[in-house]
Parts: C-alpha cells; structure tokens; sequence
C-alpha cells in the first residue's frame, strides 16, 4: 500500500469554542476518508508557538504511524513559509509532519530522529491573502501525505537543516545550583522544568534542596513520585517526560511557586545550617 | 450500498465538561458502528441558536457527504418540532441534516443550495416529556440517515419552506456607510462582520475608513491580510469565509472596539480634513 | 473474531488544555488501529472521582460493546491498584471497564448489571514511579482488552467484591420530605439531586413543594418538563436520567439556589396557609 497508514494527529491553538478545529477535521476527513484523526490537543495559548512545540514534543514518542498537523501560527499571511517533513515514528513507521515554518515542529522531529526530507508546500491554486491555512493549505497537504503522496508531489524540496527553530530551552548547570526555565504549567498545577536529572546529577545536588522562584525561596523534597508528597510540601520529581518538575500534594505548585511558562527557577543546596541539629 | 456514506458531524452546545456530547457519540457509534463521528464544535454558547447557525454555515462548504447533527435547542420539550432535511454536500455527495426546527439549521442549507426534502421526526416509542433529545430523538435519526433509510421511515415529509427561518444578518448599505451586525468574535478577538466586499464596493467605500462601534469613531486601514498590520492598528480585511472582519495585531480587535456578536458597527469613510496635509 | 468489538470510551480529568487525552488517544489508536476511540468526556473536575463516577454511571446505558478507559486518580504512585472488569454493556455485548481501583468504577458497573470478572494490572516492565499512568498503564491494558485478550493476560484476578466503593449518594425520605444530595450541576445550571420519582411518591409530596437550600426556602412546581417553566420560576422535574431535578427557565437554577455538587437540599411540601385563598 502506497499510503493510508496510521493516523492524522492534530495539534493547534484553535481553541474548541469556534468551528475552526472542526473544519480542519472535516477537511481530513473528506480528502482522506479512511484516516483516523486523533486530536493532541487544540488548546495551545493562542499565538504561543513554544507552548506548542513544548507540548507536540512531549507527545511526539507515542505517536505512531501517521501525519502530523501542527498550526500555531501567528505569522499566517506573511512570508513564513508552510512545509512538510517525513521522519520516522518512534516505532519506526513513516511519521510526516506538516505546519508553518515557525519552529513548530523543530524538536518534535529531533525527538524522533530528525528530518529524512523536507519540502515547501506550493500555495494552493486560487488562494487568497486571507486564507484559513489550516482548512486550506495544511489540512490537504496532511491528507494528501497520509494517502502517500511523496513530499515532491506538494511542493519544492528543501535541506531540513534551513527550517527555523525555536530559542532551546534553558538550562544551566553550576556547582549545587541548576538554573532552568520553566517548560510548562499543566492542569493539575505541576511545574516541568527545562533540567533533567543528568542536570541534578551534574550539579552535584542531593539531600535537601529549595527552589527560588519569584524572588522566594521555597524548602523542597526530592522525592521519586508525586504520591510521596503530603500536606502542603513541595517536592521535586522526574516526572513522566524525564524532566524535573515541582509538584504539591494539595495546592497547584506553580501558584504556591508565583511562576508561569517561559519563567526561570534555581534548584539549590538548601542552606541548611538552621536545620542541622545542634550537636 | 444504500448508505454508509461519509460521517456524522455534531454541532451542540452541550459543552465539554459534561457527559452530554460523549453519549450522543457513544449513541450513534453504537447504531452506525462505520459513521466516523467528527466534531465541528460542541461548545456553541449555552442556547445561543443564532451562533450555532452562524457557526454551520461557515463550516457547511467543507463538509463532505454523510449527516449533520446539531442541536442548539432553547425550546427542547416544547411544540418545536425536531426535523431532518435532505441536501447536497459542496462536493455533490449526499448530505443530511438533522436538529430542532428552531432556525439553527436553516443558513446552513442555504449554503448548500438549499433542501431537496425534509421531514418531522417522529417521537421516538416511550419517550417521556424529559428526554435528553440529542440522545434519545437526533443520534438516532442520524445514525439511521447515515445508514440509508430514507427520510420518510422517519417521519412526516413537509415542504422545506415551512421550516423556521431566522431574521437574516442585518447589513444597510448607504453611500459611504456599510452598517452591520457582527456576526462573530472568534478566539483571536477578530470581529466578522455580516457585510462583504460586495456591500463595501456598493457603498463606494475606499482609501482611509473608520469604524463606529459602541459610541466611538476608530481609524482602520484596509488590508488585504490580517499579516499586513503591526502594533496597536485596527483593520478591515475580508476574511477566510469572505466576509468583511476587523482585526488589529496585537490585540484582540473586539476588545479595542467593545464590541460582541450582535452588535451594530459602522464602516465609513474617514473625515479627512483633520488628517490631510496642509498644502 | 476474538476481539475488536465496539469502542474505546474516554472519561478523565484530562482537560482538554494539556496534551494527556490527546497521548492517550494515541497510544490506544497504535495499538488497537481498529478501534473507535470515543470521548465521554475529559473534563471531570481535577482529581473529583465521585463526579467521574456520577458522569460515567449517567452515560454507561448508552454505550455499546468496547472498553471504557476511566481516569481521576488522585492516588497516582501511590499503592491504589489498577483495575480491569469485565461486564455486559446495556445491549447485551462484552464492555470492560479500565482505571484505578479508588471507586470511579464501582456505580457505572453497578449499572450495567455487575462485574463478571474482574482483575489487579500488572505493572508494566520497566515502569517507574513516575509514570504516566492513563499512558503507561490503562491505555495499553485498553487496547489489549478491545483486541480480545483475556483479563488473565493482563493481571491477577480477583473476587470483583473486593473492589473500592464510593460512599453512596445521600438521599432520606421522611413523611413530606425529601433530603437529597445534589449530584451534579449541568452547564446550564440544572441541579440533578439523588432522589429519584420513586422517593418523591415515598415521602407523599404531591402539590405545591419548596426546596431548601444554603439555608433559604424557595417555592417551586413540580413539572414535568422543562419546557413548562417561564420567566423566574424554579421548577422540580424528573431528568432525562431519572433523576429529580431543580431548574430554572430563565437563569441557572444552581446559581439561583446557591448550590454546588456535593451540597444537601430538601424538597418538601410547601407551607401553604400564607397562598390559600381566604375562603
């Protein structure tokens, strides 16, 4: 079989209140009538293209076979081109990826080894300024893809290595100090951080740790689950992505914290002298 | 095959939250095991009939063959009656639609081209004065629609004319002045209004415009793309339904303007004198 | 076939804002391609496992064969165990039930009969104590399941008695009145409390009622739809779930009685002396 493999997954910040997501999936599913769509999620912060990102790149290794549609897109209407991009799931089938050329995409597809090829998507013939590129122009490209039409059928082919990226996640390491940016806030409050414990390691951190925040500095555990933490304690957890997190048993640690997305935190030694027993 | 063609597509106010639009899901899953369900929108503002028909007729040009299910349903346990309506699809394949006779559906048709046939659906057997209707009466209207059978198993035919109609989008156009309701304020703060380039060009609109809206003149420019525009500047673009909308970059064009879907705005010509150079 | 039957039914505390519900889509559409994957809904209050329950016991007559993947799980990490049941859905065919064992199963099996059979998950290899459970654990345990495996494939099993039960809802009837837990409010603000028909004829109301609630008495009718209220008048009615039920034509009745799930009201007979006429 040429094509037809797998699934659709849709990931935009096109909320669920206007129809937006909806016509997407309607267009998919008239140009490619045997695909499943599976919605990732359609509730990125409008406009936030490292939200995005943040969130394909967490989702992208249980993806399987399929296409990836991805529109967080605050450029729509300038010059910032639309692509294609065939890469391999982390099970091994074909995984294309296709949305604007804004960084969207970029560490989705380093997570799953990188881009095998790249294209530009033509415009659509008859098109106007004002397009609604998702209905327009990605959705059929996404459909055309999963129905195995090759990237050259859509567009011209480019070096992936010339697609725009996004500003990496920071992380610096010192000695008892790992300085990182708070990657994401997430319903239950729990705030992932761009370290990982490779960082904590490396930083030498152990025993009792606090996390400055917002200009505070807060007493944390390091504990190996959320489910160790009780009461009003904060701790800090590998959480199910592999990065460290600040998580609360009763409160939403980023409001305990005062931080957001896009925010920097320090985990550090605790100073512990007023703890020590006196012996 | 007499039926079994294309999907069911829900449109509801029912929300996310509750249960409401995951058991009319499960209902017609259940009873058209190979409809693909796919969702425009389920979160039309709480009995909000004008805005779910407006938000149908925008989607309706891109939905393929199979039926529509939408309930927006003020008047559920009254004398309204619940209908199903033959139509055409854009792209020629058979398309149903079925809901309330409450005007939700009756733009949506138009837009097609309008109803081949309808008929009243009659009450299911056993039903009770407190029925849940999406569940009980539309998903397996719809689930038989998708199946083939034919409206009158259904029902009483009618003649499509006698449906509910509602008061059309208000549009006047005199020289130099378009007035028009806003239809919609999507997610990203743009304000469609019900006029289009037509009503613009018909009142000899050009060069520098304002829109008048809730008491204040604001200066607009006239963009062919919302890309066009930078910093704090409203403009007047026509959009991806084509229709004209005010947009501003950096804000969220409503809230610059004060405005909501129902309102009246004005599009006029400038007065200049203030702005011309002195030459 | 040995498998493949139905759906695979979603009802968690996801939200829709983050990628969870979308991650879990997706593993289950990888490693069950066939199924039909259908949101019940995803939005259950954080961590609130009695309001899953009371969702998923509302929506579980109208499901199908498949497999219902249910997750609020305040315990995650801790020693609360997994569970699979086996049950017969409404129409007779196979439906299992997946999700932690803290009770959020326990009235939707109830309600389709009982557990047949019922079954401990074991860990999956490699797990860590900071797993993504919905991810991890019950959706591949879902598709295992939808694609006909034997709970004993998938776990210890066990007398399904020993499962977790929630607190039943509170309701008491006494001679005129009844004392009811409020189940749930609805997006549109109708407030389903435990009684049901039955417990209104066991406690003799009939004719004029009050409901008392956040310490007010407030008159109501009883009616028998929604559709019979006007203007500002509350009304007692029987819900599309069998449930009685206080609404409010105008306003949402929850609001206006100033109650929330979870809350105790009293519907009783009205005292009437101050309405008769003087005769």
């Amino acid at each position: 079989m040429a094509g037809g493999l797998g699934s659709v997954f849709l990931l935009t910040d096109y909320g669920h209140t206007d129809e937006f997501a909806g016509v997407v999936r309607a267009v998919v599913a008239r140009r490619a009538p045997d695909a499943r769509i599976v919605d990732i999620t359609n509730d990125v912060p409008a406009f936030d293209v490292r939200a995005g990102a943040l969130a394909l790149t967490r989702a992208v290794p249980y993806l399987g076979a399929g296409v990836v549609l991805a529109v967080v897109d605050p450029g729509v209407g300038t010059a910032r081109r639309a692509v294609a991009v065939a890469a391999r799931a982390a099970d091994g089938g074909p995984l294309h990826f296709v949305g604007p050329d804004n960084g969207l995409l970029c560490w989705a597809i380093d997570e799953v080894g990188g881009a095998r090829a790249a294209a530009f998507l033509r415009a659509p013939a008859g098109s106007s300024p004002a397009t609604f590129d998702g209905r327009d122009v990605f959705a059929p490209a996404a459909a055309r893809l999963w129905q195995g039409e090759p990237l050259t059928a859509l567009g011209t082919t480019i070096d992936p290595d010339v697609l725009v990226r996004l500003d990496a996640p920071r992380c610096t390491v010192t000695a008892g100090v790992v300085e990182a940016e708070v990657l994401w806030v997430d319903r239950f409050g729990n705030a992932q951080l761009a370290a990982r414990p490779g960082d904590e390691r490396a930083a030498g951190l152990g025993g009792d740790l606090e996390v400055v925040a917002a200009g505070r500095a807060h007493n944390v555990r390091r504990v190996s689950a959320f489910a160790e933490l009780d009461g009003d304690a904060l701790g800090v957890f590998t959480d199910a992505n592999g990065h460290l997190a600040v998580a609360c048993h009763r409160q939403p640690a980023a409001a305990v914290l005062d931080v957001h997305a896009g925010d920097t935190v320090l985990v550090r030694r605790r100073a512990t002298a007023r703890e020590e027993p006196q012996g």
